[in-house]
């Protein structure tokens, strides 16, 4: 019945219960093992392989999680809906039978997951109150300063048509370079790359310094974008604390100590889960270390335009004298995540390697989205429309705030955020996060699980290994009243949803 | 004086003289090589280094070529001006002393050139004459109908901005699959990802399915960017022979033979960059090797709207009952190449980890762009826009070719090209391609010189190993007088500049 011919390689990179999820994955992916079919108990798949019982359940654990398997008690494992939808769409096209991409597929490829808590958010579909990340107020997009910007930009298609440089649009750069400025950051055009928002700077900056196996350092809970990056580059990534300092430099000095770092990854002025700014002293720290150990930091600056309160600390890259911080910046979350607009302020024997590398990836950024930004950058139209979104969502954060304190169950944990658009929320023990989040879905409330924001298996001082006990609500796209009433059910909802005892 | 210390690894994937090259331009880069410092003799470096002398001379030549260092006739070899500027670069940015980014860059940032020739075309600045290529004719562009299906896209930002998915707009991914079913290609919206133009969906299948070392096999000549992916992903790339009918099966054959292949790049609708049609009887030996060896096949219809005189052949897709080939096309030729949009239709199986793998490389193609192309598609504005573009492309055509054989001097080959908007010219042996591009330079004239298109150190049959006897000669931008005045004078150059016999 069973395809199973698996052949582990002791040897290899990944542990041998990694390498059965993916065999069994690509069997579902390529229609091998059908919708419905009962795979064998894991004491019976063990035995057959030669395999320990724990790797078995290891690897079906995996695709369990994954959605691809369902168990049914007494019953078994089976293929799960899912995973037949994801048969049934390689059944719909013509193939008379399918070509076994599932044993092509690079080291890489595999390397690169999803993160639980991010599969499960999107699995959840639309909600009435979204409190999940990566939204923006679509109310206040500035819709008339947008199509002037865009329309002037086409005006000067015929000098677009003629540009291609994988550094981006000059004028763009430009008024960048003095826009940074007048935040501190003195550099000139030279330094300035354009990307497809900060996701691609993390992801060109991983494949330029990155060999496989080379340990990339990150905080835990920490933003799952560079992780997917990092992983993708076949990196070793290591997380290191957050607590009410930022990252934790004591930990971070451990790990210098004790292997070699190719670059350490950083979001000092809105920790990005926690919100949490990292201290002047942690700030010195963190530069010494660098310089001590001679290793690139990644400075994501994700949501400069968005800080709430106290102005905000100067940029790590300010303090750079030896051009050893990359400082990554995007307009993604001032406008919203489909204008596809981001920077990196580099040294330029990193930049030159950067801009070759992107050539290859993909030629440049979007030229008429890109001397639209520029347009909106030098009409002051960009500064006005942060300005309108900067109070809303002071608005709607004060609003959030007041109902967790309201409505949390006792014991649950938050904290204002200085910038950005979330807060972060940890549920006291007794409440099961699995049972919250779907209590929350029938209840039209999705929001984004904090196992999205940590790496599988780490553990760190703050968390009991998956990090699902954390929420991260973001107020962007609800009015007051709404995060008010989803934030009450919510707050109901978890006071209920507390763990069963276990016999 | 010289900080040179070199540690050949003997035992690395890279030749020595490689590494070697690699060191003195990270040196030349940090500014250890200060701007016209003069090097150590060759003779002298390889004896204080224990490398044999032709090691430092390749070495040393691939830095002359790349233009960081110059020769001075009697005196010597220098860190040249541009050198010198890249390290200018970097002095004038506020570092007391420059981080050393050198030693950090991965292999694959290592194994990313620029070919040859497309640096030399870079460095000739802008042109009264420009047949080089990349280029569209701006007066043609549909300004109009631009603005308006960016506007209405605009006008759909609320929708925009809640959508993130790495595979692409849905509806952009509906017409496209309605417009490819039209072109003979059935597939469903499931089993096509909007990518950045080419480039991307080739970088994208690279870093999926090739592990470094693995072989791909590429024609020859052939598209650099695609060279330049398969790079990236530290591919092994084999070249195979193209001539009258396309693609050499027979090389082909004789490849997968001797070696396991992890993918065939071709261009059967029109070789890039010889503009030959792949012949029928070539395209079904290609697809039964695919199949014989389980092979998959990238198909790149990279110019699919730009066809003269006979109707095109059916994409080798159109017979991929199998779903082995993946067929990647884009709109960047028919508009212009700083709208990034593009798309690969592929099996389900590989889509998936083609757009998990997207994720993390910069999210998803920006959306306003993507909804204008979904506009100008569904309205018919893009057609018409095609028609009128392939009428004017194809009168300059007509003028390239005749002035092309009024001009160019005996012996010169070239070909009508069946699409795109390029011709290849091979000169006669006696013309010095190296005086004619500087002569051409000095009369106003760029143009794209062969050797972009083969790979370094590869020797086919139709070359003497690095391809500068041929040109890429685009129509694009040029109006027939343009083009015959300029293919006058570019003829009467290679006339005269022919090669000095050497003594």
């Amino acid at each position: 019945m069973l395809e199973l011919a698996f052949q582990p390689d002791r040897e290899g990179a990944d542990p041998i219960y990694r390498q059965l999820e993916h065999h069994l994955r690509d069997l579902i992916e390529n229609r091998r093992l059908a919708a419905a079919e009962r795979l064998p108990a894991s004491r019976e798949l063990a035995h057959s392989l030669g395999l320990s019982r724990n790797t078995v359940n290891l690897a079906y654990q995996a695709l369990l999680e994954a959605g691809l398997l369902s168990a049914r008690v007494g019953r078994g494992t089976f293929v799960s809906r899912r995973g037949a939808e994801l048969a049934t769409r390689a059944v719909e096209s013509p193939p008379a039978r399918g070509f076994a991409w599932g044993g092509l597929f690079s080291r890489r490829a595999h390397a690169v997951k999803v993160p639980g808590g991010l599969a499960a958010e999107a699995r959840m579909g639309p909600a009435r109150f979204d409190f999940r990340g990566g939204q923006v107020d679509v109310g206040s997009l500035p819709l008339v300063g947008l199509k002037r910007a865009y329309g002037r930009a086409l005006e000067r298609a015929g000098e677009l048509a003629a540009t291609r440089d994988p550094r981006g649009w000059l004028p763009l750069r430009e008024a960048l370079s003095r826009a940074l400025v007048a935040r501190g950051i003195a550099c000139s055009p030279d330094e300035v790359a354009i990307v497809n928002g900060a996701q691609q700077a993390l992801d060109l900056v991983a494949r330029v310094l990155v060999d496989p196996g080379d340990t990339v350092v990150m905080e835990q809970p920490g933003y799952f974008g560079a992780a997917m990056a990092f992983a993708a580059a076949e990196a070793h990534v290591v997380g290191v604390g957050v607590d009410g300092d930022g990252l934790r430099t004591d930990e971070l000095a451990r790990i210098l100590r004790t292997r070699r770092v190719k670059l350490v990854f950083t979001t000092p002025a809105v920790q990005s889960p926690t919100g949490v700014v990292l201290a002047p002293s942690r700030r010195r720290e963190l530069l010494a270390l660098a310089d001590e150990y001679q290793v690139p930091i990644v400075e994501d600056d994700y949501d400069s335009e968005l800080r709430y309160g106290t102005p905000p600390a100067p940029a790590l890259k300010n303090h750079d004298a030896a051009g050893q911080v990359v400082y990554v910046g995007t307009f993604t979350k001032a406008l919203f995540g489909g204008i596809r607009v981001g920077y990196v302020v580099a040294s330029p024997p990193l930049l030159v390697r950067l801009a070759l590398l992107r050539f290859s990836a993909d030629v440049q950024t979007d030229l008429v989205s890109q001397a639209a930004l520029a347009d909106l950058l030098s009409s002051g139209a960009l500064e006005r429309h942060v300005r309108r979104v900067r109070r809303r969502y002071a608005a709607r954060r004060e609003a959030l705030l007041a109902a967790l304190a309201r409505h949390m169950p006792e014991g649950a944990r938050f904290r204002e955020p200085a910038g950005g658009n979330a807060v972060w929320v940890t549920l006291p023990p007794p409440v099961d996060p699995d049972r919250l989040l779907e209590r929350a879905r029938e209840a039209g409330i999705a929001y984004s699980r904090g196992d999205a924001f940590f790496l599988e298996g780490w553990s760190g001082s703050s968390s009991d290994g998956s990090g699902s006990e954390h929420l991260s609500l973001s107020f962007a796209s609800l009015d007051e009243a709404a995060i008010a009433e989803g934030i009450e059910t919510l707050g109901r909802l978890a006071r209920r949803t507390t763990r069963r005892k276990r016999r």
